[in-house]
């Protein structure tokens, strides 16, 4: 049979970051109780997860529903096997993150200017700045270190980003060591050719540093994306449980990528167990539940198993 | 660049079969009025678009939303451009849809057993001696003939499908020299190793005869499946307006692929127009307003470009 993936490696760096609980939630326009963040992330601890995106050490009043992210650093139930990340964008809030016992720290910027400058109130340039602080902080305390590049595959402001630019701007990231170089397409803009574009540019320089895809599934395209980044070797994933992350009043207008999804593709390939993507289904259901609305993934729409 | 599809002449040979018309109408509940079906059929023949399967002549009482085909087909406006079809299921129903001036007849059967009695109530091999009566009779007019397999992935009735039984079956109906022979996913089990064990069988055999594929994204793998095809040469798609054909009850439970969303990826892929995407997308709109509820499709929900 035609062999679909390259490597038979695959599955031993096989790494899927769950950001339902900062990404997702964080898109929420209603405040979530801390409770329920806290519950969930819980949940997904038990689902055989190794990564979670627990919440984000950010300006409380500019992001009202991360402002609890220490109570939920200090309430859940930590599971040995499970890392719970935190996303940081200044030294200041990586010492509260650490502070805070998150197992790893998430940092990075915009490759747009304009979507950096809306964001942070920074250009790109200052970002990065801001970012090298950053890490030497994280390095200091022996904390793992994930950098992300945001609209690495278009602006919703710029329109198209060259790959070249994000090729130059993952040199100057990749000089700070980071554990992952994270390529976010923050605005669903990523489709095959992109995506093959901008890893011409990325994995000859990324060497033994592994790449983390950030897709969402705004044009139907991001299992896609997984699919074609798995030819090319990449294989570290974010997605959220449910798909959520959009917004919330636009049916089908999905953010992340589903968890459960993605688990379910990656389940196909043989790549993870079948439990696995049942256990995080179970959580989606879970949450559609507390928050009282479908969420857009399709596997967790299913009737049950 | 990294080459993501074989071949020079995909464009030319590529093949987008719009089954609104007649798979996602029969999926609703309450009665599509003809007028809504003809305006839909003659909006879809400005875009773009070749093929439309505009109706089926089946038994007007077990399909009451198909019991219109023939005032269908003659009332829409036809496009010089575009191939009308209409699907089947035995002799007198091809006999209706030829005097109702079809351009291609579409008949098949299903894999599974259980399937094709629920769905005609005839076995397998009782479907595949109706078919090759029907086969005869649309050979006989010189009108094009579609032939498909059902369940060709799994049957939701009978579990997995042996490629094997499948590639049996496909020798079979090759030996009625169908212009196209479409594989069908009918209840969303496909993945691109089922996908790839598929065509592994049925490809050898198929010679010249080109294959259509029909996808559901029942679990979100859709346009993986499609993407998965075209790296195979295999590049003709059945796909659904707004992803109508799923049960409107069921948020996130789509039917068919949208087309729009195929459309999407086969441009980023360098095989179709930007404009026959958008034009596409502004049916789906049209028929969300018509039908008052979103389609599950995403290019279609996203703010017009």
């Amino acid at each position: 049979m035609t062999n679909l993936l390259p490597g038979k490696g695959l599955k031993n760096k096989l790494l899927v970051r769950e950001v339902g609980p900062r990404d997702g939630f964080q898109a929420e326009k209603t405040p979530i109780p801390t409770e329920l963040k806290i519950a969930v992330i819980n949940r997904l601890g038990a689902t055989g997860l190794s990564h979670i995106q627990a919440g984000a050490f950010v300006h409380p009043e500019k992001v009202p529903q991360m402002a609890d992210s220490a109570t939920v650093f200090a309430n859940i139930k930590r599971q040995p096997s499970v890392t719970y990340s935190a996303l940081v964008l200044n030294q200041k809030g990586a010492q509260r993150a650490l502070d805070a016992g998150a197992d790893a720290i998430e940092t990075g910027l915009s490759i747009s200017n304009t979507h950096s400058l809306n964001n942070t109130g920074r250009t790109s340039a200052e970002a990065l700045e801001e970012v090298r602080r950053t890490a030497r902080l994280v390095r200091q305390s022996q904390t793992p270190l994930w950098l992300n590049i945001q609209c690495a595959f278009g602006c919703a402001h710029e329109g198209a980003v060259e790959a070249r630019a994000v090729g130059e701007m993952a040199k100057a990231l990749l000089e700070l060591m980071p554990d992952w170089l994270c390529l976010a397409d923050t605005t669903g803009m990523a489709d095959p050719v992109l995506l093959n574009r901008l890893l011409d540019e990325v994995l000859p320089i990324a060497d033994s540093t592994p790449l983390l895809l950030h897709f969402h599934d705004t044009r139907g395209l991001g299992l896609v994306n997984v699919f074609a980044a798995l030819q090319r070797g990449v294989f570290g994933f974010d997605s959220s449980i449910g798909g959520l992350g959009g917004c919330p009043f636009v049916p089908g207008a999905t953010g992340n990528i589903a968890s459960e999804d993605l688990l379910n593709l990656l389940q196909a390939l043989g790549l993870v167990q079948k439990s696995t993507v049942f256990a995080v289904a179970d959580v989606s259901r879970f949450l559609a539940k507390a928050l009282n609305r479908p969420l857009p993934g399709k596997v967790c729409n299913l009737p049950e198993e």
